[in-house]
């Protein structure tokens, strides 16, 4: 272990800012989780345990219910961002690489993974590595599939930034590729061949007359939305191309599978052929769960529907209604300039603590 | 000098053998060339004049006509076809790197050089370097800046493969980008931009719409073409993207000048931003001139429309009408499996002679 130690006495600003000087781009989170795991692991109410750099720590106080609260330790790549600057006085922001995506968040839980040794409910605390990377090395999605019971849970919270407002549930996103095919020809004779660029018309048409569905879940209206977001084709400068490719990006509300995603892209690009290149499912609100109403009441009452892929869905997949709940604007989440206003920090810690039963 | 010597008293088809045994890939072509001045300079009936790698040979006979016969003596790189390979007996065809494009043609002027001192039109052989490869190396062009008077002439053949009959003119060609433009979002959000991509779906539809010109002109139907020949947009698998560009080829007829095709693309492409990528003018058949009609008369009377683009066209920016004809099918040059039909050769050399005097 070693490197540099974490006080977690410290007030939940400071705390933030002393997180956000440990770089911890993804894949270089061993210091960051040392520090974690040995601030907890001198806390008497805490089970603490390591996966890789992913660190677990719950309560088990026996309460009826469980919660988990999770966010990631992995940072997106350094951009002349490091390390922190505080605005002066007691408002401003906290600026700087993972100041909002999302290490303030990851304060809040450790400041009361710290000083709440008694809360109303049971919970287990999950501090993970590799989130801004591939799916395959994301410390949560490996934990879901080492070992699912230390998710179990009534529902869960997950740290990102929302604004510090409730941002429940949030859309799948399937990624196909339309291709039109052609068949080459110098394009001085043009006749004798077949542009398959200029058979990805139809393929833009379909897009451009695409009405997204906006349904409503659980009082929540979702978005939808069906894009280009790449296109290619083409051999040389004076050869018809036999190839287009147009990688479609589909979003989709969370009354959706990824099977009924891909079914709906078959029938909207009916005729071409496709290629499905990856997908993640959407994530229910599931607001109807008690302990989510609960918790929903305990931070205001307002609700927002979350149009981006978070790690929601994978709780979502473990049966666990989950909401992103943290300080910070997502829209500045990968910004180089990225910041947390520390009014965030504070409302979200105080919320957080009343639904966790403190009374103070 | 030194190296390969070139005997000119052999017959035609041995001479193409000989010179498509000397590889002369475009940048490569100082061997062959100084075997052609070498062979051409022994000639008293002949003015020798050297250009780099471009070789120019005129009688002066003070005829009433001056005629140019030019080909180049550059090839395509290499593709496992080399040496040349003749099919067995007196028909069949010779194989291998140029015997099409268009060392055949090389060898029937080179064999009329040699063999006609007295031609009925005085002649200006010209055998130049690097027609396979970017313009500003092109050995005729680089000729028609530096001496434009040695092309001086009432009418021109250039000895590409036109399958032994005559090509008139040459189409021209023009290549624009077609740029839209949008704004980015995250394609989980996407109403908040707009995509560049959706938006050059009426770029391809004005494409498919385009109904190409069918001009004629001294009696040979041309055929235009427009064509998207790339097309490329995208930013990130979750971004919408904010510009796609389209590359568009035009190949247009010879009664339209460059500046005209430019104007037409502003009109097909109306309302688009276009950045303008190259071009190269058309060259018009110009069978009128008489000397032009004589040789039509003479090879035969048959006269079809070139649609690529030619050499020919740089004679037509001279003033001086050309047309292609030469032995060999234009649609395997650049083929790895080029050949040309022993009796193309023989056929363009017995027209070439009987119209250049020859009573034999």
């Amino acid at each position: 272990m070693g490197g540099m130690a974490l006080d977690l006495n410290v007030d939940t600003v400071q705390l933030t800012e002393d997180l956000v000087n440990i770089e911890s781009v993804s894949g270089n989170e061993q210091q960051i989780a040392d520090a974690v795991e040995e601030a907890l692991s001198g806390l008497a109410h805490l089970e603490v345990q390591r996966f890789g750099n992913t660190i677990v720590a719950r309560t088990n106080l026996g309460r009826d219910e469980r919660v988990v609260i999770a966010g990631h330790i992995d940072t997106v790549p350094l951009n002349d961002n490091l390390p922190a600057r505080r605005d002066p006085g007691e408002g401003g922001n906290l600026h700087g690489l993972g100041t909002c995506d999302m290490k303030s968040g990851c304060a809040v839980a450790l400041r009361i993974a710290a000083t709440m040794p008694e809360p109303n409910r049971d919970i287990t605390f999950c501090f993970y590595e590799c989130e801004e990377v591939e799916a395959e090395r994301n410390g949560l999605f490996l934990l879901s599939q080492s070992n699912p019971e230390l998710l179990e849970a009534d529902f869960a919270i997950l740290m990102e930034p929302s604004d510090a407002v409730v941002e429940a549930g949030c859309q799948g996103t399937l990624r196909v590729d339309v291709l039109t095919r052609g068949e080459r020809a110098h394009s001085a004779r043009s006749w004798k061949g077949v542009n398959a660029i200029h058979g990805a018309a139809e393929v833009l048409a379909r897009l451009n007359a695409y009405e997204p569905r906006k349904p409503v879940i659980d009082g929540l209206e979702y978005h939808e939305g069906l894009n280009a977001v790449f296109i290619s084709g083409g051999v040389a400068g004076n050869v018809l191309p036999d190839e287009c490719r147009v990688s479609v990006n589909y979003r989709f509300a969370p009354d959706r599978s990824e099977e009924e995603a891909v079914a709906h892209m078959h029938e909207v690009f009916d005729g071409f052929e496709l290629e499905i290149c990856d997908s993640a499912p959407a994530a229910m609100p599931g607001l109807g769960v008690p302990a989510a109403a609960a918790f929903v009441e305990a931070v205001g009452g307002t609700v927002n529907p979350k149009f981006g892929w978070t790690d929601v869905a994978r709780f979502s997949v473990l049966g666990v209604p989950a909401v992103n709940f943290g300080p910070g604007d997502p829209h500045l989440a990968h910004k180089a300039d990225e910041f947390v206003p520390l009014e965030h920090i504070r409302t979200v810690e105080r919320q957080m603590r009343v639904w966790l039963g403190e009374t103070a």
